[in-house]
């Protein structure tokens, strides 16, 4: 089993940016979800081989908060992390950073369903997740 | 078989501008797939269905002339009209504008295709479509 | 002042879909966004002409919790509701159902900013906003 | 004044694809936005200084071919290139291929404008680029 925590640099585009000359707030999620996959290749893992073989991993809870915003062409640092797993749920947790400045925080809460969208036990489908343990307690950003 | 050309009302986004305050260009595309997928329903039509068949539009071509850059919450008028129908494509007009004024004239082409992405015979999947023919000969936009 | 809550309907849209076939989990904060926008609206005000006098409004904190995957070219409704008003903080709750079933639940968080990104107070910028005080106690997504 | 063509490689993100498993065709021309960034930035230029120096630009016309389907977590290979310059347009052409197989091709037309609005000569803006001429003549693709 591979890394707990990843980290990946993101650069911001042109179309993720808002009419203030933010990248727009519903974005975010998008860099979260390629957090998620690079961990998990990271790890060893592919979701799309995991979706090919019928398993898939939805979002059922996402909490962001936004510290700072960012702009067009603003060089990113997208830190994602695993902080818990149970039979059905995986936990991640982000920190998006720009020269060690916070632009923002999250959480989310995965959940795993086959293709007719029942919930499978996460054991089942990647065994290697259920021993992992995060190394350090994680606090919810306040 | 409905008609062959239908208006729909588009309230632009904040979400779809970019950080020039204007509607991000490639945000038009996705107009012009609301206008196809109303012009079907309003000819009777279920791209929903059709997909849940097994049958897929794939656009193939798109070419897109931006005249005048629209804004948040500008409301703007979409008018898609069907214009060639040919065993394999389906070709499409757009016109977007603002109180009268040309904000962006576009033209695509689709192809049928099965799950297996198998170029399909559009008489097989919509055999009314095939005995359409534009009211008007249309240009190209120059 | 006008109303405390809205509602609108709003039908997904293809672009808005993910490679699972559901409206991808980004998305729901753009529509959110229309919400908070259309409420503004039935309550006499103008998200546009207050950003063009200078006056921002940032989301600062987003949290979603998704119930029920929604599909294109489902007829959704979003509720959206100003539940707390602070000097320098305005919180919406949202609901987005199909057909009366629960899609998402979500709550954010907005600060007022000026064009240098400097917090405004709300009182110096929408004065009958801070006379609003939440018809129902509401409780934060369990 | 840097090279005429440059090549990016470009991963796609969950959130770009749709319901059927593609790339989505809108998405498309955000890639064509990276590729012009990048071969701008490898030129020596950067968009972003500019725009901050009251030059803008803006995309007037976009013709795309698309050839063959991408896919979640496709690892494609961005082309793009400057084939045009005059006093008030520039042109670009892009391929967008993956393992050798071309996947889209595409040509765009911009403007510069400024803070108004109002068009602005390119050879004011960037004097150097009006001494560009492509290396190979170049056809529209077919």
């Amino acid at each position: 089993m591979g890394p707990y925590e990843h980290e990946i640099p993101i650069r911001v585009r042109y179309c993720e940016t808002d009419a203030m000359g933010f990248l727009h707030h519903a974005n975010f999620l998008c860099l979260f979800e390629m957090g998620r996959t690079e961990l998990f290749r990271a790890q060893g893992g592919d979701y799309r081989k995991m979706e090919e073989g019928g398993h898939f991993f939805v979002v059922v809870e996402m909490n962001v908060k936004y510290r700072v915003p960012a702009r067009f062409d603003d060089l990113l640092s997208l830190r994602t992390r695993v902080v818990r797993v149970t039979p059905a749920k995986l936990e991640h947790e982000y920190k998006l950073t720009r020269d060690g400045v916070t632009i923002a925080e999250a959480q989310s809460v995965l959940a795993c369903v086959d293709r007719e969208g029942r919930v499978r036990r996460i054991s089942d489908v990647i065994p290697e997740l259920t021993e992992m343990r995060p190394r350090h307690p994680i606090e919810r950003p306040a």
